[in-house]
């Protein structure tokens, strides 16, 4: 039989009504012949009561007891959309990580997965079961306790189970219909895609658009799975949303599929850095030890010996970065005549596969951003993808401008 | 290592700031050089909580997912439990039913312990653990899957823990502090006993004391584990509470210990039954059946092949017993003129193991009532208990004379 997995985020199922909803999706596929593993999230809400409850119990809290009490969220999801299937007469179970058993590396609160035996579940379907629903976000260790996979770990569970089930596809049910060509909050022309690459969406993810954890986006690509992801409010049909597939699959496309944003960014910049060999490592490796999530780099020509360094941050680690770069200063490592932050910063980014095979987007972004008067602070490429740091005030004209430039609104 | 089980109830560990102070409670013993098995219930209210959604999701639900749904308030308990303790300094860990493993029957919602091998907690045990947190109340199935032991099950699992371990003692805080000769509600002269035997602790358990459940009295009496209630608000002391113990050690008792009370009762009685053999049978199988809890069982002398048979039950019952009689009767089982029922009535026990060497108890206390002006309507008698039903307009009083009447207020 046909195999299809269904992930439903935390608002799908964030009451009792909107489990029956959902179940009743479920129900839907069922009828059509699909053997359906279900993915859920805990409820809205819960998980963060209980991630609330441990902080205040323990500010530096061991994570295996953070995980035994945090996963316990999907735990009740998962019985009550059991039950709820049982009153449709659907023959369904819940499954907890360790009875699937999900296995995971010991990395308490930031799991990965290592294996999913399909026995116990395979049994159970040629009993008669058809719903397997399953507590996502949570597997078991090799000692034997239950480990968590991180936030939005529920969709990385739910690729996980596509790939190792076999399922024809795997649909992500959340409160968004799609992914847009840019956030319809800032562009009203934003336009739903009916399809997307994995490398496409692994940069907007990464980028900042909150639609898929990034790491279920890889598995995915790596696994050639059909990941859809659609709204669990809409209409239910075969083509809703967008499908997140190989570049192959897509006929036509766009040479630019979306424009993403991130709002808080900052611009570092070392001021006359003594340039000579390991530099780089020198300034990198203590902010990575301080935490501080380096983006962008760029280097100046070297002039004298002498080189501007620049840098992108979050805005929120910029005191963290000038801490360990004044104390890396202090200790001889790194000898520069200035630290420069500029906290009113953003990143711009178009994505798109056709890059590949279309010179002069970088020109044509430019044009577009200058002829609106903004100022390209930082520029950085990737083979799919261009980004430019500008002025955060500048952010929605940016944003609109480049959906019109590459004409988004209209379909390839 | 001497071993001790400390059990907690709903409201001793209902918020983080009771955990604190139940945990503290561990840390005493801790420091005193016990190694320490302490088995939880879910916050107060939260099993409320989610048996409403099973129910309100399926009204005929699956006891499978009940328990998998249920039994999840105590994994949040147990968690944050753990980390308490570790802010303490004391090295804790949760464990979950299926980690012990807790292994029960498969009769979900009402599982019965099977076994709990001692291998994996003596292990953590030996690298240096002295706190297992155990989440009470739930097991594994020998399908794998989550059991759990009713209501009040956590008192059971803590007091087998402490016959598998061995324990010195197991202690069940609770938010009452021990067992008291009567309700003091109902008398101010009600006095707590310090100890009390297994025979009547379970008699007055049975007979609608709330402190301990039936099911953890009786497994104590079998393993002979030294059982005490508590209160987790009061003074921490070796000799707090109530000590529920063997008979033999306790050293004088009074012939009475006890007076306990059930108030919702109704008084059955079948009129002119057709007396022959198998009428009992006959009257009390459709009445099991139906869920009818009988009590008390009288029937009169015969007279001319027909007798009256008078039974109690709880006042909710009554109209379920009337239609199992009524069946009975059209179906020609049972021969009866009438079916009287009186709701009105309220059963009033004296328990005490003096009672075994003592006559005269069944007169005292029919004198003492009789005096009162009360009029008895049934009495059943057992080796340690008399109970009678009377009109419940009279309970108070009755509570009180037999208090007076036996002089509980004083230690004998």
């Amino acid at each position: 039989m046909p195999r299809l997995v269904m992930k439903f985020g935390g608002t799908s199922v964030g009451t009792l009504d909107r489990i029956r909803r959902a179940a009743k999706r479920v129900g839907v596929e069922v009828a059509k012949g699909y053997e359906v593993i279900v993915i859920v999230s805990a409820m809205s809400g819960k998980t963060n009561e209980l991630v609330g409850w441990v902080e205040e119990t323990a500010p530096l809290f061991d994570a295996r007891e953070y995980d035994a009490v945090v996963s316990s969220g999907e735990n009740v999801t998962a019985g009550l959309m059991a039950l709820t299937l049982q009153e449709m007469d659907v023959p369904a179970r819940s499954w907890q990580g360790w009875q699937v058993p999900l296995r995971t590396t010991s990395a308490h609160s930031s799991a990965r997965i290592v294996d999913i035996p399909t026995d116990n579940l395979d049994a159970k379907f040629a009993e008669g079961m058809k719903v397997a629903v399953v507590a996502g976000f949570q597997g078991i260790s090799d000692e034997g306790r239950i480990t968590t996979l991180g936030r939005g770990g529920s969709d990385t569970t739910a690729v996980a189970f596509a790939a190792a089930f076999n399922a024809e596809r795997c649909d992500i049910y959340t409160d968004v219909d799609g992914v847009y060509t840019t956030d319809p909050r800032i562009s009203s022309k934003a336009r739903k895609l009916d399809r997307i690459a994995f490398e496409e969406m692994l940069e907007l993810a990464s980028l900042g658009a909150k639609v898929l954890q990034t790491r279920s986006v890889e598995l995915a690509m790596r696994y050639n799975v059909k990941l859809r992801v659609l709204s669990s409010f809409g209409e239910q049909s075969d083509d809703a949303g967008t499908l997140v597939c190989d570049e192959e699959d897509i006929v036509e496309s766009n040479v630019v599929s979306g424009v993403a944003y991130s709002r808080d960014e900052a611009k570092m910049t070392l001021i006359s850095v003594a340039d000579q060999p390991g530099i780089a490592a020198a300034i990198f490796g203590p902010l990575s030890e301080a935490g501080v999530n380096v983006d962008m780099i760029v280097q100046n020509i070297s002039e004298e010996g002498r080189t501007d360094m620049t840098f992108s941050c979050p805005v929120s680690e910029v005191k963290r970065a000038e801490k360990a770069m004044m104390e890396a200063k202090e200790a001889g490592a790194i000898d520069f005549q200035e630290l420069v932050a500029d906290t009113d910063v953003c990143k711009i980014s178009v994505v798109g596969i056709g890059m590949r095979s279309h010179a002069g987007v970088a020109s044509k972004m430019f044009k577009a951003l200058s002829s609106e008067g903004i100022n390209i602070k930082v520029i950085t490429t990737s083979e799919i993808k261009i980004s430019v740091l500008i002025d955060r005030k500048y952010m929605e004209l940016a944003v609109q401008a480049l959906h019109d430039a590459f004409e988004l609104e209209k379909a390839a």
